[in-house]
């Protein structure tokens, strides 16, 4: 049940309806809108007479919710959720830009890397310190020593960090480092992680498991809310299918789906989503005009020698050459880069 | 193997270069393009020495095609195929836009629809006469008298006719009343059929199987073309998976792969591929931002009263606001509606 | 729905239920078991009331079917649907064993096959004379000269044969070689061709589309009963997954999820459920344990030179030796081979 | 690379070639077998003279493997692993029996399932006391007191407990109460958790993600094995198709595949693989004729009332006659239960 306070409600009032909630053994999540504040009573649902609360003073109506993700559902917030990071809005008019490459491999790398993708317009550096890879004999990252140096890159260019967290306990770590959490496709139900992200003070990257419905997805972000962060992207970045050409199946619907369910952002991987890097343009255009809010786009100087993913990477010059095409694309769906 | 002819080669080298590739026991496709003529050679892979081609007179060189689908291969033809109907060029820098009803229901409906995506921009009427239906109990379309009420709508209105055959022997029928066959994503191999429209004189409108790969796309276009119909245009129209929450996933990698693998126009129905009208719109945008050829969109007067998949058509008012709206994004591709 | 007259039911009252079940506009399907006769009422779904057939005489009450193939379903039909041909019972307490090679090929490699797997214990011999295949270059089966190779090892075995059908106006001639039609699987929600199975006079054997749930198999039934053919047999041949190790997954859960909504017979295929040979024995000897009516089983005296499918054909020798592992299979599950 | 010792081979031998390994840089793992030793090469692929250690004294052979889960392979180690807990074999001629509720919910529910589970011949009590649920809101499970308790049944019982354990950091803690831990279908591909089971000192049931291939599941295998824990069991709990009339698509072509391509026992969930009650049966009795070497099976007393996961639970009369009939297929095999 969502309960929807009048626009002039008091301080007063929204404290009385809160302690009612409480007493009643359901949790409350309180979202203070610009306009008017909104209370989420999060509980099982054994039956609690809803008309009661109409009757209390500054409450203008109630609403149940059908989607078992209350805190994450436009019934809950209409308006969209826009996440400030470093001086970027995502969810806002622009659309959010995330590039560079899979893995920092080196300081080199990561610097050449993000000097390029600032000057094309990207705001957001992307990069793996702690890489998930099938094999425990390929590649595992630098860890501490990726972190350092994607702070450094931070320092030379003022792009925000985001990055993969992969354990809870690492969670404070990587904290101190990143300015977003990337939560990745195959942790999307690792519930300890979840339940750790939930708690810390960044804004969270929740990747799309590979097989997990958009239901599911929202439960995870749901499961965040719930812990207390409310400053959750989604990603969609490609699913398993049957088809085996490209490495994943982009899944455009779910960007108006996601937007049309939840309040927050809906960011687009064509870097995932087809796993070549020659199929990336089309598929990050398509993206932007469907609606996304954002792109994570992997990029690296030398994708021949890249230590994971070079096949989905793409040059900085093609990269750059990609931002001019967008742009008449954002343009053209009221948006700008 | 493809033989590709001296820009200069003379209608008598074309000649003994077909009889030799013919006196090895292979099949030939010719292609006169405009600039240069090209051989496929068609058999089983026994080994013959390529270089032998190479010593006569007017062949400039010949090229292995290790895709299993060389006529509707891009090394077997270069350029954009472009498919004339009715005076719209489809694969052409224009967009194609078909839209109508799910199936033909009546003479006031389809022409009031008729008459307004046209207005709207549309230069194609789609429209069943024969539905494949799963259950033998639901409506089947209205048959013959479908095909007659599409004639006159064509009449009436300019637009070619787009609709679907079942069946090999309704061939001829439908080729009477249809600008372009509509071969169903569940007849995609459907190899009688497949074999009866390679022989028609008409273009084929070829829909992925919802469960098929872009290589047995391409293969069950190999089967219409090796028939001797070269007018094949590719549909994407949403796969199966596991996500529920829409009625199909559409593929939008496919757009690029296709383009990338075949000279052959790629359109995108994103009527079906959602089975929501309320996200039609928006993967509309994406298929065109990422290079479709043409769309093929679901349109109907009075949605809650259709007798199929009302859920997913669009009224003509908003398909008329859609197609506004696709304007900006065709130009910022370079291409117009 | 459905009406159950009385055990006791005169010729005279059972017609005058139909002639009034008619007169409403609705079809009949008359199901006269040893006990009882059912009726089978079939149209669209427009209010009737229901009480109005229980005042009859002879009814004993009637039932309203909520699944959409009422014909296919339990509720019309309680016991098991069991079909003889040719001496061979499928679906009684016996499970019936087909084997025999992808393609016939030749006069030798039919013959020999039927031989050895008669003697193995098998009592029907598949064979396709009519191949689906993806590629148009491929070999496309020996045609009407395969079926006489067929009717040839009918005449030298006693064997049954089953063989598939690709199109409508091929039932006539297939149905004068064929005890048993098959139905493949990329023809499964080929309507036309569903059509006409359902006016032959011969069993049907109809396999599972690869991209078909069991709901779509049994509406594909359904077509094929309710044009009057009433002995259908179900066969799981395996579906598409993302798992790629397997040429397909096969459904396991298939077999008692369709003898649960169905009274029709379950075939098994593990050749193409696995795509291996090398785990055909395992997979069938699963298929019996979970109560199949039988197994349709690749064998071919020399899969190294078979012109399809040797890779999950089975030599003779391997084939006597899964005979043999079934039996006592079969007999812990109450069956006999 | 594997190199395999000579069966008279002295322990300085086997020393001096792990010596020679380490030295180019490689990690070595020795499997002393009762035969002979087998030492595996762990490292990059740079390429190194094989040759070279076929010089060596005490060298039999050595061999590349193409499986990228060289311990987990056929090729390390061709007899099956057998893995001892509490006096059941798990990998021989019994097929292990696992069976109990989803969750622990109370002291009587798991007192009287462990009773009635070991009264009808199982040897390992499952049981959940941390739920991975996709739900913040749904009950997570009774934590350690959940624990205490299956240690309570144990010490009734003698039977051995499997539970899940979610989190690195909990490892611990639930080694000190389980005889198994228990990996779950979510967290596969949790290479944090993975290592720290690799750490443990108890052998691990790893399930096989609902999205995961078969070669992605002896990856995460490898992992644990990598990391020192050899005993490790495979788990194929179903996977997430289109079919969406059962819960999953139990994938019985995993059985042959796991055990044709891994040396390790192969266990099958067939209430997460179906999930309804009423379907367990049937494809139990499939698992077994398969060749699986263990079931683990939802066994609830009150069903209707569980927390999680009734609608597969068998009641303890209905685990006891499948218990009877399992006993037939079980011998049909050529094992026992």
């Amino acid at each position: 049940m969502i309960i929807v306070m009048k626009r002039a409600a008091t301080t007063q009032e929204i404290s009385s309806v809160v302690a009612r909630v409480e007493s009643l053994g359901f949790h409350v999540h309180l979202s203070q809108g610009e306009e008017r504040t909104i209370i989420g009573v999060i509980g099982d649902e054994r039956p609690v007479d809803r008309t009661l609360f109409e009757l209390m003073d500054g409450v203008e109506k109630n609403v149940p919710i059908r989607q078992p993700f209350p805190l994450a559902s436009r019934d809950f917030k209409k308006e969209n959720t826009v996440i400030a990071v470093n001086g970027t809005r995502i969810g806002g008019s622009k659309v959010a830009i995330m590039a560079g490459p899979c893995a920092v491999e080196s300081r080199e790398q990561i610097l050449e890397t993000a000097h390029a993708v600032k000057e094309a317009g990207a705001t957001i550096l992307r990069g793996g310190a702690y890489k998930p890879r099938t094999s425990p004999y390929s590649f595992q990252g630098l860890g501490l020593k990726g972190l350092e140096l994607l702070a450094e890159a931070r320092q030379a260019t003022g792009l925000a960090i985001v990055t993969e967290v992969m354990a809870p306990e690492a969670v404070p770590l990587v904290s101190q480092y990143a300015d977003i959490l990337q939560l990745g496709a195959r942790n999307m139900q690792n519930y300890a992680l979840l339940h750790a992200v939930g708690e810390a003070q960044k804004p969270v990257l929740l990747k799309r498991g590979m097989m997990s419905t958009l239901e599911e997805l929202l439960m995870s972000a749901e499961y965040i809310l719930s812990h207390g962060n409310y400053r959750v992207m989604l990603c969609e970045r490609g699913i398993r299918t049957f088809e085996k050409y490209t490495r994943n199946t982009l899944d455009i619907n779910a960007v108006p789906v996601l937007q049309s369910l939840s309040h927050l952002p809906v960011i687009v991987d064509p870097s995932h989503g087809t796993g070549k890097w020659e199929f990336v343009s089309a598929v990050a255009k398509a993206a932007v005009a469907a609606g996304a809010d954002g792109l994570i786009i992997e990029v690296h100087p030398h994708p021949d020698v890249a230590m994971s993913d070079g096949a989905q990477s793409l040059k900085p010059e093609k990269f750059a050459q990609l931002m001019r095409e967008l742009w008449p694309i954002a343009e053209a769906v009221g948006r700008s880069l």
